[in-house]
């Protein structure tokens, strides 16, 4: 049996999903562009898959943009916005714990003459509203947080942060990167205070190579690519209608049984952590301040873990290189991740949990376990047991 | 029964690629990043499809760079291209009958100080080597030129066109737009002195939202988004991994039975233009010089085809709206396109169509009809049929 918890980094599709995907290629498989009744029906599409997405954020149609993924959208919300007002200003803020797009995003800014201000976090991975205050400036044009952290789950308070920014100057853009965060969390972006926001199909059992930004009504983007001017010429070139309707799709399935569904998965991540920190010596629960689950109770633990985005568990393990650990998982037919997958083809560590303060020996001794709403209590008891026979092992060899 | 006939927009997906896609999106779902065996599984999937593609190529797997589509790969090319070369030049070249893309990516490097000659063409559609020739700069970096016109389906000489290029300097980085060419012609790119190619997989009954570039080895570009460093820091993004095998195995299919498959469309084109000038008057076939077609039998049309892509017809019908005809087609389920459909959204008359000095009356009155490997003769029949009853009833209206 697979027990697949590398859901951070993609997802199985949704069989519905697919099936609907299928009949778009091969059947209903116009260009939207087009000005006969197979144009026109592939546009039914495009337009339906934006009003499910916008219902799930209490938006307009008009508000979503599609792209080709998190990262598209995350580079077109931050470079896009920063032109789009430098003449206002040339700083911008961020944290030392996003995602690569939105980092190298803002490191191409820097080499074009803004100023980046990076907020620290503290050991829950989250940043402090005190420290956001302090960092606005007259000059600030715009600010990038992310909603859920890809490789602890810290949930960051984008909501307040969006106060506070729009308090300083409703004219400051505010870009919350929710790839981990949507399907996880409800948004409405439009009511909060965020005028771009980021989704990528592929971490909602959607399909890869497409994505969304919400765009508020109103805020104004310079394109990142030229071309036949679709979108309102914002994002150029022939809608990939199967992925966008597989997207709508997705956004409307993940949306449902919502409640249920991110209860149960809190009540799985706060059973995994009991389970495994009972029977394991020297393992440490990253992005959970204070260490607070060491002496929690379960019903205690399920509040605190209800603190944190209810599918990521960053796990360390002392005295064992989380690549070995992974091997050794995957011999298992069990699959997770050393960091975050969108990072691990990189020698180096990752910057979140340098971030955090994890102590150096543990920087290489860390795993993601990412669950979905298909992640069942068999399988993470599975894994607790597969840790369990494993880790003492791995343990007496790198000891020896 | 549908006879499609805008394969220039958009082509049905083969269902030998809708089924590995659907496979690769329940199945073999993995994240190429991922270390574990289903993102091993998945980064096999997109070395293979690289393989396929770079075999039709006569190329090597690592040369193959896979995009969001034509567009991206086209904004890569140009805007990558010009940025790495900058410091040995300003200037770039480019002709006036490009796609969008190639266009308002020139457009967009005028804005940044670049220096862009657009080259005009014939009456056939074709640039002029000795204007290409004399065009050329100690001080051009690039120079950009479609391989098939996507409008009237002229053929560039391309490879003509590398050799002037390399022969004045083979710094100059010269970019292909194949988006209309490839799977309707063979390209040996390394051979022929081409360093960058761009190619679209809906064009070709692959799926939408996926395409590659061809980047030569050596050839260096600078990125033009950011994130988290896939496929050597040049196009981050977690793979599309269902859309790039996708496409790998579309690129292999459409090079299957080649020679037989061209050579068919052509004899369809030429009969479809015999047929519908013997039977329509003040009606013209675009893109052939002096008219040519007129007084050929089928023999010489066959010929003179063969200097034209295979699958794009442009038929100007005198004294009728494009749109009305197109519409009246529609009704009959014959679904053509007017212009170009990537243009098709603006009101504005298309570029190529002025350039080639087509009479003004007939720009409004011009239709593409383009062909598959699946166009039949019995629907190219039909579709002749169609214009001989439609048309003279809507000269007769519009006469009136």
């Amino acid at each position: 049996m697979e027990i697949y918890l590398d859901n951070s980094a993609t997802t199985r599709v949704y069989d519905e999903v697919t099936k609907k995907m299928c009949l778009l290629m091969t059947e209903d498989f116009g260009n939207p562009s087009s000005m006969h009744h197979k144009g026109v029906v592939a546009e039914k599409y495009v337009r339906e898959a934006a009003q499910e997405i916008a219902k799930t954020l209490k938006a307009q149609e008009k508000e979503i943009l599609f792209t080709s993924g998190g990262t598209e959208s995350d580079n077109l919300a931050i470079i896009g916005g920063a032109f789009s007002r430098h003449r206002s200003g040339k700083h911008l803020i961020t944290t030392k714990v996003e995602h690569p797009a939105v980092l190298n995003s803002m490191k191409y800014l820097e080499d074009q003459g803004f100023e980046v201000t990076y907020l620290g976090v503290g050991a829950d991975g989250r940043i402090s509203l005190d420290e956001l205050r302090a960092a606005l400036r007259d000059d600030t044009i715009l600010v990038s947080i992310m909603a859920v952290n890809n490789e602890i789950g810290a949930r960051q308070p984008v909501e307040e942060a969006a106060k506070i920014i729009k308090e300083k100057n409703k004219e400051i853009l505010f870009h919350v990167d929710a790839v981990q965060g949507y399907g996880k969390y409800r948004f409405t972006p439009g009511k909060s205070g965020i005028d771009l926001m980021s989704v990528s199909g592929h971490k909602i059992h959607g399909p890869k190579g497409i994505g969304f930004l919400y765009i508020k009504d109103g805020v104004r983007l310079i394109p990142i690519s030229y071309g036949g001017g679709q979108q309102k010429g914002l994002r150029s070139g022939t809608l990939n209608v199967p992925g966008i309707a597989g997207l709508g799709l997705a956004a409307s399935m993940i949306y449902k049984n919502f409640d249920e569904n991110i209860d149960r998965l809190y009540d799985l991540k706060a059973d995994f952590i009991r389970n495994l920190t009972d029977r394991l010596e020297d393992v440490k629960i990253n992005g959970i301040p204070g260490e607070a689950y060491k002496d929690a109770d379960r019903e205690e633990l399920g509040k605190i873990v209800r603190e944190t985005a209810p599918h990521i568990i960053s796990v360390s393990v002392a005295g064992v290189r989380a690549e070995v650990l992974l091997h050794a998982l995957e011999d298992k037919e069990i699959y997770v991740s050393s960091g975050s997958a969108c990072a691990s083809n990189h020698p180096q560590f990752s910057g979140t949990l340098m971030a955090i303060g994890l102590d150096k020996k543990l920087l290489d001794s860390t795993l993601r376990i990412s669950m979905c709403e298909f992640s069942t209590k068999e399988e993470m008891d599975k894994t607790v047991e597969a840790f369990t026979e494993i880790v003492p092992m791995l343990r007496r060899f790198s000891r020896k």
